[in-house]
């Protein structure tokens, strides 16, 4: 695992969100995307080589919605940079984490990733992202 | 603002979530080291140029103690880089978001720090961080 690629924030409503975080973390939002397959709209902002990533939800059955009603606004996953996701699964399942998915899929931010699940993890959902190139 | 300088992660075993996060990460604890004043031990692993700080509570009126009880184990806060946490902190006040110290403290690998409220920031509770030279 190299850096933070990023942390995820599960907020409810994006518009004020986006707004808050600007002045919190005195610098603009540079790229909103929304992700379909994910049920998921997605707001970055860049903190030194870092970014934050503001979530909302755009379906009931989202796992963001899910998220949300169980257990409030907050922070929802940390990402690391991998420079090679398949190898870095492959070592994970290895050493006995459970993945979230067998292959690969395509994230926000032009991304490869890949979730653990957090049961394996002390209750934080861990994200594997690789640049798609 | 500057990069994240790393997630603090609330754990109930410290010895079996090193290991754990050892596994995870790929390497190993670099310091451990008690915040006698905050009721906290803590377990620092490097990830590129940020860390991640496994924090168990060595009191039941820790703040650590608290969240598990309330929250279980996971994330418990993301601290950022700051060049001087003065100046940030009253950027922050003068903004509206409200301080959990007003002045700065000392935090564990020696760091002055200062924590905003969770309530101003869709509850992610946000540690301000400066070296402490």
């Amino acid at each position: 695992m190299n850096k933070i690629e990023h942390i995820g924030i599960a907020v409810k409503d994006m518009d004020a969100s986006c707004q808050l975080y600007e002045q919190l973390l005195g610098t603009a939002c540079y790229k909103k995307e929304l992700v379909e397959s994910e049920g998921v709209n997605t707001a970055f902002f860049k903190t030194g080589e870092n970014k934050i990533e503001l979530l909302t939800a755009t379906a009931d059955e989202s796992p963001i919605a899910r998220f949300l009603e169980k257990k409030g606004e907050g922070i929802h996953h940390i990402a690391f940079d991998v420079t090679d996701i398949v190898s870095e699964m492959a070592r994970l399942k290895a050493e006995g984490f459970t993945l979230l998915n067998e292959r690969p899929k395509r994230g926000a931010d032009n991304k490869l990733v890949c979730f653990v699940h957090p049961k394996g993890t002390n209750g934080v959902l861990v994200e594997l992202c690789q640049d798609a190139g």
